[in-house]
């Protein structure tokens, strides 16, 4: 059909970006967060962000105290998301008229927000999903055409680098190998590790060009810029 | 109509109680949240209480935050409610099956959850109304028998008792008492000093039986069984 | 950062309008919501109209009777904030494509109509809040230059200009000032006296300009365009 | 499958009933509409009540207001259903506790008020439907045993009784004669006429009990403990 | 108003066209829908089209189970519109960003999505209510220019086609004609015939400009022309 | 705290029954889902079925079509959910009053359902989690005494057993073991093979007791009574 092309020209690309929930614990400054803020104004000039903040400190504040109380897991998920869906809510009282406001809650409203061209802050989705995963969805329903994911690590290793010196930093992996990795490195994985899982397979089935940096501004702009950065996740198999 | 009177003998009587944030700061212990489920669970067997939670530390620090980084004043006390719901989670997660679960939202949600006869616990609700407010105007939605502010002062005294060491405490004062100590004593308050004015007309207009009380779980028991203890507010004139 | 002029000069201004419920009683004509609405066009020209209509006669009829049949107040609330809505979906019909349809009916769905560049049509908000007090939040909220408060008087007196010939009209007068007139003339002070403190509190926080006019469409254009009509609130003392 | 049975014997049988927006006008009193909602507590004891306001005087203002100044017809229909809505409110404030609360708006919400055993009040439900048509699909939709319909006329007459002296009062009609008077009488009908052959269709289907009565108390009381009043609608062909 | 005359050229004019669900049936393939959504977006250079899809063979795959287990009929409605919806869906898809996402589920939802200016695919709306009805509520709430309904028929006839050699087909043919000949021909109608007469009235209250023509890409094309073909509907008494 | 014990014997114990998709099937005949429906009953007697619903064959027709279409892998689950939907209003019909209506759309609206001790019926929730994995979080948030999976094989085979004729069937397994079977066998695996391991997970951290079964009805009253049927998931490592 020939408007499939006019489209890719008529508005910009779309980029989802995941935000570790770190950026916003107890000890962050406002001044951290102005800057991420500025980042994401800068890159709005040429792509459209779609950002998805994690939880960190304060959501397993209350997710610890919930379990010891008694909560069934589904409910801490869902108290996860909403302390993430707070952390939201502080970048897009940094942005300004440049976010959309107020926080999507699903992806019919995230659908909504994306249509409005402005910059679009979710927090999680739904319980038994990871913001990995959930970040990988709406890449995929916003046909994004990249997903940075900003994390703790500066990308993916053969092996655990804290516990190993020799561990080898990827420049690019295949999503197989990622999965791979995953079994074997399964024990030292976090809560949701199998969760990383349903997010690579979003990432196979709808081929988004994917890259796992360390969460940092720079890294984050030029990731989103196509540099060579991190590691990058590629769904066919790459030339050895 | 007759019907009025066999209501009163039907269902239990409801008491409202306004929580304090304090008791879920991050310092907040398993143990004390507990203590606070079972004394509702325990009084739930002659009334029905209705449990609004405050929004407490963690509230103020996104507040404080997102205040910084530009957020206008009605979306901080947003997220002062999403955090006192959070709050109100961690209860309901503590009595379980007791507990209405979710949390509600609006009038419209309590007066279905307050039919269920379970024990219901909201926090904030709308932006601009301070939970001293908010939980009037629950108490009077649900024709509860009588309201119960647990706070950090042992009740209202004619002067600050931090400052003043003479600071009479009152063990029952009228509502237009308080409006005129609001008055006098209008600098030293917090930032919803006015709304609770708000609060003060409500139990006015539909004259709730009000007690102000230490937060503390053995004076909160007391309260409800209508002891003697912290300030009784009274609508009509006491006698002297 | 850089963005926070440039959105200055990208959208209009926006002024929050409150209209008393009266324009659309019993009585009221065709004709003379006609005029508002041409009014309400003619000023979307330089700014972005927010308006907040009353409930007026029509909802002291509904809260009367329920009143009488034993309705909490909340409830009366509640029954005035849903005819206000249907007196903001008159204002809509009359200006067709031009306004913002539907009636949003919380700060979320505000936000969302305001970013349509239409002019935006909303009733009251909340029960135990005055439409004074929604109007200031929803100043706030949508970061509004100014607050016209269109009344039944032509401004503030410092005594009841009815009762005492030598009333006299402030032309300029501080938050603080208001307040202290609020005291003392709160025996003759509707339903919602002690809310427009709310709304006071709101103007305060937020330094919004405001100006309280008699309704009328002249005086509201003349508000609107800043011209020296009514009572001007100012936040900072003034010069004497 | 043996449960059917069960059913009927388990729960109160339900009866749906129309009352006409004229009962709760500018001249309602707040006794006539307390003997409404004395009688539906009455009945309450053997059948559970569901009851469908229209919306009268106060409807007809604002439908003809938005139209003059405009409005299309679909949004007149909704300014009526919010009308009727009104009128439900001030029957659940007079019947208290005994009630269902809030207003339900559509199917999905009235199945889980009529679950609650209560008496369910109800306005109208959408655009392009008649308060009629609604009341009967809410007779369907509930598994109503009856639907009293209580208008401005005594029953349906083979003529306009106000015009013809002769005009003739029919004990019990069938679906398909009441459409042949409609056909017939269709230049003296109201704005619905149509939508009330879709009330007859939905009455057909389904094999609702019906009976048009006289809008009085001891009329609906009659009704609904199936005497011989008003007008019997049947879906069979009867016996001459 | 001044403003009215503006709108119309402001704006493109809308067209309501409502799809025939056997469109979208099991047997459907990707080339038939994909030719529909390119003629919907060829269309879109010169009008906003908003689209309305029956439901079709799934729809009553599931009304006749349904049924068979005991279901009322309100709800066999709402499980065909259910299937409408998931019919719009596959529109939605094949137009991409032309189309507005999610599928509008009330007439406020249609307001907002129209005003997107994208192409709005709707299922059906409420119980009780046939797509053609809907389809006419939704022409009317929106403005539309014209209103046009591709079905299994080229036309209205003044007998059944296919029993009689000899019925002739309209080329204009009024409202009210249009219901006389639903009165002779009900008892070959299919479910909905009455709903029909209230698409009938609502195209005649709000004087819509209708086409009913055999649902064929190139018919539908030439009915948003203007282009003389099938039966064109008109509200007032055509010239003979 | 003391009330814990007392739910267990207050309320009926719950089973989450996941029913395959396949019972709603183009070729479902009334009398199949009828006999569902009888089941569900007769063990409602002793227990509260909670019941998941596939998407089955309809599913299929609609993924596959709007993949071709174009469709993001995200609303393709959508889709799916929505038939999964359909289906469970065909098994809400057959049951009438004994099944809570509506469907419930999140895991909120879950616990309400719960809460009024019917039979709860539901589809899919979210896109991007297979019903199996829905299925085993409902059965952790409604603490579920467990969980029968109601498949197309009759239990967990070392290989497949339409492939190698001396595949073994699992009398009892670990989580680990069959996340260890998924790994071997992932190339024969469906569309939501890595999603069963989130299932798999939500099993382990909750210790839900599970069973794989043919889809049959004695089959699953045989499971929900606990009879050793199919495959047993075990969460602790079995003794051998």
């Amino acid at each position: 059909m020939e408007y499939d092309n006019r489209h890719n020209t008529r508005r910009k690309k779309r980029v989802v970006i995941k935000l570790s929930g770190s950026i916003f614990s107890q000890g962050a400054s406002r001044d951290s967060i102005k800057k991420y803020a500025e980042m994401l104004f800068d890159i709005s000039n040429s792509v459209q962000p779609i950002v998805i903040t994690g939880g960190g400190e304060i959501a397993r504040h209350y997710i610890n105290l919930a379990r010891n109380l008694g909560s069934d897991e589904a409910n801490l998920d869902v108290m996860g998301i909403e302390v993430s869906r707070l952390n939201a809510r502080l970048l897009i009282a940094a942005l300004g008229d440049e976010a959309y406001s107020p926080v999507p809650k699903n992806l019919e409203e995230i659908s909504i927000a994306v249509a409005s061209s402005k910059i679009v802050i979710v927090g999680g989705l739904h319980p038994g999903q990871s913001t990995n995963a959930t970040s990988a969805l709406i890449a995929e329903t916003s046909k994004a055409s990249s997903f940075v994911n900003a994390t703790d690590v500066d990308g993916i290793y053969d092996s655990d680098p804290n516990a190993n010196s020799n561990a080898r930093l990827f420049r690019e992996i295949t999503v197989n190998e990622c999965i791979e990795i995953l079994k074997v490195e399964s024990t030292m994985a976090g809560r949701y590790d199998l969760m990383d899982i349903i997010a690579l397979k979003v990432i196979e089935r709808s081929k988004i060009p994917t890259r796992v940096v360390l969460s940092d501004i720079d890294n984050i702009r030029d990731a989103v810029e196509g540099k060579d950065i991190g590691t990058k996740i590629v769904t066919i198999k790459k030339q050895s």
